[in-house]
């Protein structure tokens, strides 16, 4: 395990933790479209899976910047994540309202996740006056907190109406 | 594995996910304000202590609210933010500036993913119109919204600029 000594190591080890869990969402994103009744849902999952790709760029770019190549190290928090929402599509194996509220569920928790630590990547580079690296992780925190806005619509709007109403 | 089939099946197994995620993170807090430098940040974390004590009882309110037993369910995904925090300390094993910017970070982590949990508890529990339960649930999450902000006041302010200044 390498060690830590300075902000910019710190600053270097989350970056690659969270490219890790970019990488990982990527993957996960496709099975939960395949598994989600709802067809605006199973659209969400796939308009975030394009806007992933374009985050996982812009990661890439922000490597660019501090000169080191794009690399990931395992992020056991999304591994949790992801295990937690297989775990789910166990329990509820049949397509329904109610597996979809938990999709939905699963996603945002995925969501707030990239939410702290794309927050916190924001104010180490601002504190370090890295303006490029601010304006990269901006732009994909603003669309992060989107996503889990629309989820949260979703949510409380559509899915949970219609899994109190089968269940 | 309980198999979910309504509404109220995963509202529960979601409430034992979270109860076993506040048991983790209060046994977790005094190890994170053992390892903090700063002062303040130590109090934050013994502060925080005593919150998640709250919050874990009003949990066992929601369960009585149900007619349920408090219990929970393995959670992987406070399993990986803790583990993160753990790594994050053996990476920087001193008491230092930069460490303490790296617990800050984790503990926002973790908030993020109670902020998470405890938003889709409350969506469905208005869903289904349980007043009590909601109100229960929106006092923590609340607080964990501040506790948050907190953080983030904590890591743009003091933690980030000595880290800065050290490396």
């Amino acid at each position: 395990m390498p060690s830590i000594k300075s902000l910019d190591d710190l600053f270097l080890h989350t970056l690659k933790d969270v490219y890790y869990a970019e990488r990982q969402i990527l993957k996960a994103l496709p099975k939960m479209a395949r598994a989600a009744q709802d067809p605006a849902l199973r659209d969400s999952f796939q308009l975030h899976r394009e806007q992933t790709q374009q985050q996982i760029e812009r990661l890439q770019q922000v490597f660019e910047e501090l000169g080191k190549r794009a690399q990931g190290v395992t992020c056991e928090a999304i591994n949790g994540l992801i295990e937690e929402c297989d775990e789910l599509l166990e329990m509820a194996p049949e397509p329904s309202p109610v597996r979809d509220a938990g999709l939905v569920a699963s996603a945002q928790a995925v969501e707030h996740y990239e939410i702290a630590r794309y927050g916190t990547l924001i104010a180490w580079a601002r504190g370090s006056g890295q303006k490029q690296i601010v304006r990269l992780l901006e732009e994909t925190l603003a669309e992060e907190k989107k996503t889990d806005a629309l989820l949260s619509e979703m949510a409380e709007r559509s899915t949970n109406q219609e899994a109190r109403g089968a269940a």
